[in-house]
């Protein structure tokens, strides 16, 4: 490569070299993303299977152990196979991502998914005794998970390709409202079971249904055909209707009129059924993620090859239809339009940071619950009449300015 | 590091193991940009013997090649040998780049800086024999400064941590303001030599004014203490007023009106002087990052040797004051403040992409030159009362609706 007319010194690095560097660096980067692959598709599966297991132990708990007891000990297994295929991604991983100055933040996000899973074994062990109430112990799984799904989020910061980091947008919204949706199954399954919602309750359903709602619509703008197609399926169901009408029961009844108990049975195997149905969308975005890592890889590969004839062939002053400065010039141009694209996407992900970050804030500042804190900052966009983004903006910016 | 008590595997990696991983990450980004700073800094002596070697070229070829010959022999050696330098810096850190998949587009504009100083050799020969212009002989030494610019901006895209980016951001404005420098006295030699400035010639030195104040309002709020003590001490010079006077001379003057050619030579000399000052605070500006990313570089390694102790303590048991949680979510607040401030010090890079973009549009949709297009971009923002880089975000996208 190192040759070109005229140059003193032949250990003189070249533009075709760097040209070709240029290209390699982008093969090395979509590598590194078919690695990533597969944590993010372990993760996915462990946060289903830590979904599961939340369900039953609250079922479990509030029966005073009596029942679900054998589902229980059934999903632990399943879980604890998921676990052993999370650390292994990992193990495959870690080495590679060392080396990639951007994941810092990343691998520290891992180390906190990590410090809460190191937990189960012994939150698995006071459940089975009894000795932790059903609140604090689905509490548990919730954090758990949401550690999980930042680990989704960081890794999604770390592409650089578009259309890859589009998938991964769409992934973490499917993600996030599955889990919003897991979130609305225990907290109706709590209300149906007493009975009654309190006025809370109520606040919390409503809360998780437009949280849902709102990873949806982000969801469907990034989101593969086939994915959507099935997002499409899910919402002509019978179900939805069925679960309309009983979320409407949920947020609109009073605290002192008592609802048939039986009702509880039938909103959970209903959201059970619509998070296996949000599970196949999840896998489904996830396998076209990991076919685009595939073919973006091909693709780079053989431009690479050709790349690097032509030059050769450039270089011996073969006329090939081109010049080496055209290469350039579109390898630039093609990298700018990349990254133009790429910010598009990652607005979503930055979306996500700036709103959790307020809600903190709110927390904080006002001491009061995260569904609290949404509420809040729902109103505050409401009232302004401007989207939540920017109204979590503006509050964090002030918040900078007085404290 | 991989032993945690109850883990099934000892294979296993844990939290701690992930936490030391992030650090490790920092590490190894800043030991980069130790490699980094050779390579600007051998940027920035390059650029400088390339603007002296515009600057006799110029005087040489206005002379008909009758004067400056000496001069100009003298320089050439001093560009070759910077040349050599810069070659040497890229060899070094060319393997260490492609491993780093956000390097794609600085190789890239790598290769393109390469491909304009491939070409030096035989410019030279043209200059030498006189068969070629002053004016494309200029041009030529001014894209070639311009693409190694842009390997600086790229370089500065690449960094993640806030204060060396800062320092970079102010690298890249004293270096832009410097070139917009070298261009007015180019610009101010033609027209006092000449006797006249017409219409375009004035325009282009108020451009070129204009275009330093920006890059400078912009350098003041990045720069590091000494070298802000020195760029107060350009701006106290009895040299200044001097300039200025001339200035107003060049930009106000009628095209009929003749002036005394002396003038040229004492513009001559006045810029060159004011260059020399800029290239000091150039290099201040480089130390300082030098520096910075030295102090980063040892503070990060020591703090990563403290961590890993600390942990090694926690593991056995040994109370130190803190929990391996604790540890994590310091790591991640202090990654997520980073990426904040990270923000603020790059939108002055982005402004500036901005911009050449738009004035790229504007070049290519009206068929009018640079300072024409940047022209049209200064009459929007003035004639909006908006920032120039928010006409020219709205330019882009209208422009890409357009076409």
């Amino acid at each position: 490569m190192s040759k070109i007319s005229g140059s003193a010194s032949p250990q003189v690095a070249t533009a075709a070299d760097f040209l070709i560097a240029s290209r390699q660096c982008e093969v090395r980067s979509l590598e590194y993303f078919l690695l990533m692959g597969r944590l993010v598709q372990s993760t996915g599966h462990l946060i289903h299977e830590l979904q599961r297991e939340r369900g039953v132990t609250s079922l479990y708990l509030g029966s005073d152990g009596q029942r679900f007891g054998g589902e229980r000990a059934g999903i632990i297994l399943q879980t604890s196979e998921q676990l052993e295929m999370f650390y292994l991604a990992l193990n495959d991983i870690q080495h590679e991502l060392i080396s990639q100055p951007v994941s810092s933040p990343l691998l520290g996000h891992i180390a906190r998914a990590l410090h809460g899973l190191g937990q189960l074994e012994d939150i698995r062990l006071r459940i089975e005794k009894q000795a932790i109430a059903v609140h604090p112990a689905v509490d548990w799984f919730s954090d758990t998970i949401h550690q999980l799904i930042t680990v989704v989020c960081e890794a999604a910061d770390t592409v650089v390709e578009p259309s890859i980091a589009g998938l991964l947008v769409a992934l973490v919204q499917v993600m996030t409202g599955k889990e919003y949706c897991g979130q609305e199954r225990a907290a109706g399954s709590t209300g149906f079971a007493r009975g009654r919602f309190d006025r809370a309750l109520s606040r919390r359903m409503l809360h998780l249904v437009e949280a849902q709602d709102r990873c949806f619509e982000v969801f469907v703008t990034h989101a593969p055909e086939d994915s959507l197609a099935l997002w499409q399926k899910l919402r002509g169901r019978p179900r939805e209707t069925e679960i309309e009408r009983l979320r409407q029961i949920a947020v609109s009844i009073g605290p002192y009129k008592p609802l048939d108990p039986k009702l509880a049975e039938t909103w959970f195997t209903l959201m059970t059924e619509r998070m296996d149905d949000l599970k196949q969308i999840e896998d489904s975005v996830e396998s076209a993620f990991h076919h685009r890592c595939v073919e973006r890889y091909t693709e780079a590969r053989c431009s690479l090859a050709d790349q690097s004839t032509l030059l050769a062939s450039l270089e011996q002053g073969v006329q090939a239809g081109g010049s080496i400065l055209d290469l350039i010039q579109e390898q630039n141009q093609r990298l700018q339009q990349m990254s133009d694209e790429l910010q598009s996407a990652k607005e979503a992900l930055e979306e996500r940071r700036v709103q959790e970050k307020a809600v903190l804030l709110l927390m904080e500042h006002r001491n009061i619950n995260d569904d609290e804190a949404h509420r809040v900052l729902r109103k505050l966009a409401m009232d302004q009449g401007k989207r939540l983004s920017e109204v979590a903006r503006a509050l964090i910016s002030i918040a900078n300015v007085l404290t």
